[in-house]
């Protein structure tokens, strides 16, 4: 009688498509970006949010030091390999992507 | 006249400590956390929470890839110096710190 409820549940979830819960978070860096300004990482980050839907995949949020030339992205997505197709689409591949299962506040 | 009301608010700001607007974010990155739990990452970051107060950074977030062994921690603060002596403070030092003076969403 527990089983067959643990199974609805699931089916519920597959049926409802309510996997928010399974995407796991990655972040990227990209390198080479200096004295970037903030409307050309705007433009960088938006090609990104115009196609990501494709791969499942949510660019949440970049951070830039025009300095040193570092991006970091923050996302969400099905693996690592889907972010990587973004972000190579968009016209900005990296190599550098971590997944990150773990986080604290 | 004009230099004198400038002089006037950021004597304001002082005395007020209304300097919350003045803090930068700073991204650093941390290698050879692998195989490190959720538990001893909690314990690393509250360890720079217990001692941040003292030079005004506040460690926002923090996220583990334990298979590569890198940490990412979002801070804000005065300096890159400032959050780099908590870190080194708490036992866990780096010298890989990013301001990240340019942010989207």
């Amino acid at each position: 009688m527990k089983r067959k409820a643990l199974c609805g549940e699931a089916e519920l979830t597959r049926i409802t498509g309510q996997e928010e819960s399974e995407m796991a978070k990655f972040m990227d860096v990209h390198s080479g970006f200096v004295g970037v300004s903030e409307s050309q990482l705007r433009d960088a980050h938006e090609q990104d949010l115009a196609i990501e839907a494709a791969e499942g995949v949510h660019f949440e949020r970049a951070w830039l030091d025009p300095d040193s030339g570092k991006v970091f992205c923050l996302s969400s997505g099905p693996s690592k390999e889907a972010v990587q197709r973004v972000h190579r689409k968009a016209g900005h591949p990296t190599d550098e992507i971590y997944e990150l299962p773990i986080e604290v506040v």
